[in-house]
């Protein structure tokens, strides 16, 4: 690997910037290329840059073959990072579903009792307030936030803080009274319509979840479905898992 | 606990039949109610036996006022179980997230390469054929299947034992062209439509999933909403977790 290609690399690591490095399995030639740089790549082949931004887009890793050559898309993303504020019965089942699924996650829960290492060992704990915490995080499109705590003292100033981010999914816990009378609250402090839309409230897919274990598998799922499909709302729930077969 | 209660109990955990004992806690009064018996503890007050029948349904002990009077509905009912045939890599985070859901789970592979201690840890094993085992095995209403290993020589074999069975659940990896097929298979051995329409193909719920753990979040999904609503497919995908704020 050529030492700029590297550099480059090691700068998007730390700017939390994902690429995709394709290598020419002969020559060893390499090209990098980005998402959010229409640009980059135009000197590859069509079908392969084509390709290379689809392997970015699945945050997958490839081999392909374009015009009798073999080629290696490496995709390096930032980790994806789940913020769960509250630490409640829901809370153990998902962040263990969250590590399986990939995500860093960190429990937010100013109440000491609730929050302590004894319930989460090895999880990243915080006994600050959520919006201290989040004001100082990176909050992008590769982070998730889920708010469990019922109260509005916890669960608001948290939404408030990244309601003004570009994560992609904000979810929180609540009957359609209660996710009411939370919109209420936030557009009286001047958040409009269009963002509160933004929050998945009741939180999770419709699957009739009513254990804890299976609550936190409907917000994975709808974390899941807000990262992998355009419509943040509304899957028909039919099987889409085709495998390769 | 009077001597006639606690022998029906007894017998039915071993007959795996789910029941609720009430139990006045004033009194000390109690009584058995069942879900397939509904002559069963009609002398309940009606509002109590009706939440005794919902607290059977939703698998959850409870403790309920009723006319000045407290009870505690306690509830037993049989293991969950989920039987993977194939141990491919979605299998690895589908054992943990049904594990943490609360199923016992096994895991059916005849190749012994891919079914082994080492990258199943804890896990029940085993290398005989799919068929053999769950034909030994009770396949019941509280017992899942979900058959990932593309090969109709391991996977139709399972299909056709459970197919014959009271199972809630049965899912098969592979997509539209794949699972079409297998129903032609399946018919041609003489299945009719209406049963092969149980099997959930392509599985999982419809949420962009793409990894491992986003496939195995999918079928988790599906089969919570297979256990705890009434349409099998079709989930609408809006909110559903209200909690109790």
């Amino acid at each position: 690997m050529k030492r700029d290609i590297l550099d480059r690399l090691n700068t998007d690591r730390e700017s939390k910037r994902p690429v995709a490095l394709v290598s020419d399995t002969g020559s060893g030639g390499q090209t990098l290329v980005y998402a959010d740089a229409p640009g980059c790549g135009e000197d590859l082949p069509e079908e392969l840059l084509s390709q290379a931004r689809t392997a970015l887009a699945d945050d997958r890793s490839t081999i392909v073959e374009d015009d009798g050559k073999q080629y290696f898309i490496q995709v390096q993303s930032p980790p994806l990072r789940l913020f769960i504020v509250g630490a409640v019965h829901i809370t153990q089942p998902l962040v263990q579903f969250a590590h399986l699924a990939g995500y860093s996650v960190t429990v937010i829960d100013p109440r000491r009792a609730f929050a302590d290492d004894d319930r989460f060992p090895g999880v990243e704990l915080s006994n600050e307030w959520p919006d201290d915490v989040l004001g100082r995080s990176t909050l992008d499109r590769r982070t998730a936030i889920v708010t469990l705590t019922h109260d509005p003292k916890i669960d608001d100033p948290a939404l408030e803080t990244v309601l003004a981010s570009d994560v992609f999914y904000i979810g929180s816990l609540g009957s359609n009274r209660t996710h009411g009378k939370r919109l209420a609250r936030l557009h009286e402090n001047g958040f409009s319509e269009q963002q509160t839309g933004r929050i998945h409230g009741p939180i999770g897919l419709n699957i009739g979840a009513k254990s804890p274990a299976e609550i936190a598998i409907s917000i994975m799922a709808e974390i899941t479905q807000a990262r992998r499909m355009a419509t943040p709302h509304g899957a028909d729930g039919t099987g889409s898992n085709g495998g390769s077969a």
